[in-house]
Order: C-alpha cells, then sequence, then structure tokens
C-alpha cells in the first residue's frame, strides 16, 4: 500500500487496526506478527517490547488524527468556522481513516483507566492533555473573535464537548443509531447557543 | 462477608471486580476461580460457559446499579428533585458500590463495541435501550409536572446526559482530576437550564 513510507509504518498501521477493534491490551507481538504477515522474530527488531510497540502505535494513531481533523481545521478560517470544522470531522475520524473499529483513544481510556500505572496509561493522559489544549486553543479563538462570548469557562466548554465525543462513539458503534451524527451536531450546536455572546 | 446470600453471588462480586478494573473480556474461568477461592471444577459447577459468566456477571451488576441509583432515586419526589437524585447517585456508583475500578457498562460499551455480534454485546446494548427508557421516564415525570418545558426533546436530553456521564468518568479515573464531579455538576445544570420551562 502506498499509504505507507516503510514496513515499520506498515505494522504500525496493522497494530493500529488491532487497538481500534479490540483495545490496547489486544496488541501482542505474536498476534501483530501474524496480521502482518511477519515472523515473531522479525517483528522483534521493530519493538523492544508489547509496550514499546504499543506506544508507537498511539504516537502513530496521533498522526493519522491531526492529518485527518488537525490539519483540514486548521485550513477553515479561525474562530466558529474552525471549531465547526474541527467538530465535525472529529466524529468518526477513526472509521474515516481506513481503521475497523472505533476511536482507538476513546477505547484506551476506558480501558486502561483502571489499570497499573506505566508509560501507555501516562501518554494516554499525556494525549489527553495534548488534545484539551488544542480544543481550548479553539475556543480561545473564536472568544477573540467575539464568536463566543468573553466570560465563557471554555474549560468547562472542551469538558462537555468531549461528553458529547464519547456519547456519539457509543451511539455510532455500539448502538449503531443512524441518527447519531445528527444527535451530535445537534448537541454541539446547543453547547454554542449557551456559548454565544450577549 | 454479609452482604452476599450465596456463594454464587459472592463469585459473581469478584466477577465483578475483575470486570470492573479489565473489562468484561478481562474474565475467564481460570482467573476468577483463583480470585474466588474455588477450584476451575468447582467454578465451571456454577456456570456453563465463560459467555454465560459474563452475562451473568453484567446482570448481577445491574442490581447493583438498581440498588445504588434507581432506589434511592425513587425515594425522591418525582420530577426535577428525583432527577437531580438519578443524576448525583450515577456519578461514581460503581466505587461506591466498593468496586476497584469504574463502571462496568461505561468500560464494556468501549470494549465490546467493535467485536462481534453475540449474547454479551446484545445484552449490552439492550441494557442501553433500558437505561435510556429509565431516564426518558424520569425526564417524562418532570416534564408532566412543569419542571422542564413540554416541547423538550427528551431523547436528545438524555443523549447529552450520558455523554455527561462519560466525560465524567474519563475525568474521574484516567485524568484523575478532583474537580471532575464539579464539571458534572455544571454540564447537567447548563443541560437543565436549556431545558426549563419558558
Amino acid at each position: 500500500m502506498s499509504k505507507f513510507d516503510s514496513t515499520h509504518e506498515r505494522i504500525l498501521w496493522r497494530g493500529l487496526e488491532i487497538v481500534s477493534e479490540r483495545g490496547v491490551t489486544g496488541v501482542s507481538l505474536g498476534g501483530l506478527a501474524e496480521r502482518a504477515g511477519l515472523s515473531k522474530s522479525g517483528l522483534f527488531a521493530h519493538f523492544r517490547s508489547k509496550e514499546d510497540l504499543q506506544l508507537e502505535i498511539l504516537r502513530f494513531a496521533e498522526g493519522e488524527f491531526e492529518r485527518e481533523v488537525i490539519s483540514p481545521a486548521l485550513e477553515a478560517p479561525e474562530g466558529l468556522p474552525r471549531l465547526r470544522i474541527f467538530f465535525g470531522r472529529w466524529l468518526g475520524w477513526a472509521p474515516r481513516c481506513g481503521l475497523p473499529g472505533g476511536c482507538p483513544f476513546a477505547g484506551a481510556m476506558f480501558e486502561l483507566d483502571d489499570l497499573a500505572e506505566g508509560p501507555v496509561r501516562d501518554y494516554l493522559v499525556e494525549s489527553q492533555r495534548t488534545w484539551a489544549v488544542m480544543a481550548l486553543g479553539l475556543i480561545g479563538e473564536a472568544v477573540a473573535l467575539g464568536h463566543l462570548r468573553e466570560d465563557l469557562d471554555a474549560e468547562q466548554f472542551a469538558w462537555q464537548l468531549s461528553g458529547v465525543y464519547l456519547a456519539h462513539h457509543v451511539s455510532q458503534r455500539l448502538v449503531r443509531d443512524p441518527g447519531a451524527d445528527e444527535r451530535a451536531h445537534t448537541a454541539f450546536e446547543s453547547l454554542l447557543v449557551s456559548a454565544r455572546p450577549p
């Protein structure tokens, strides 16, 4: 597949497919070797440990997220238009990338939350923070341009936005509600109404 | 522990502890036998298969949820007071029951969504429906009493409420944000504001 520059990337994509369907703990070196058509020792040449592999897969997913969600948003005009594009591209980004399951980050957040401390869990908390900083940046732009009200609690707004995303994930992937997208957009618009300047 | 009427219930509780931390697919007959201090064949006498065990654990969890969340809500006056008690008891109900991890249903919804069809996934979709019917009932009471506006889209309200719950789960359990409860209550109140009668 021309999508990937290297064998290493092709392996990470196969790993991301597994994470998307079965979660981070669903990835093993043996299972991935089989899926990528490599020997287990061939795979060991690429990754020092299962943890190292899981971290690289999540970092790779972050790159896909940037291409599918962030870049298109940054091409839109600042403020509300950009926030709208961001939200619209965020919903269902993982299957749109070609992944067989849902958002690898959403899944991992409910999978690793109660597991032992470690670099993979830490990375996930950090990536949640990165997401929040990015969302706060977009909301801040919309406030600065007068699209959203000056006294908006941006952290609370971002927090509620993440809830809309998670509810959409459940509707879309578990319940398979054909109205999931519409529900999410309605929720987003009602958040915007409460954040409008007086 | 006097909490349980039988060995069978004690086993289900041990199983629910595992689900709460490691998810539904984290439960195996061998692992549970060890945790419950039984032989594997002793455990086989209680459950026909792993799937049967997982289903029974989730049904058992539903009973805990009813005791911890629904019953106290039903003791409150109908309408908004009941809806508030319901929401307040729903947040963090699983650790309050004594479980070591988070809500077994929230976890399973992100765990099983992309896995093969089967009775456990079906049960989860059904339990999501049961939750929605119950939430719609509480919202309907509040509308009938004039606490919420007559033209409220109750399905949308319930959908957004589930998003607040999921965002709270991530804040509380993954990020360990000490402000998670306050964020969730603020989000709930802003939902109520938008649902108030004119």
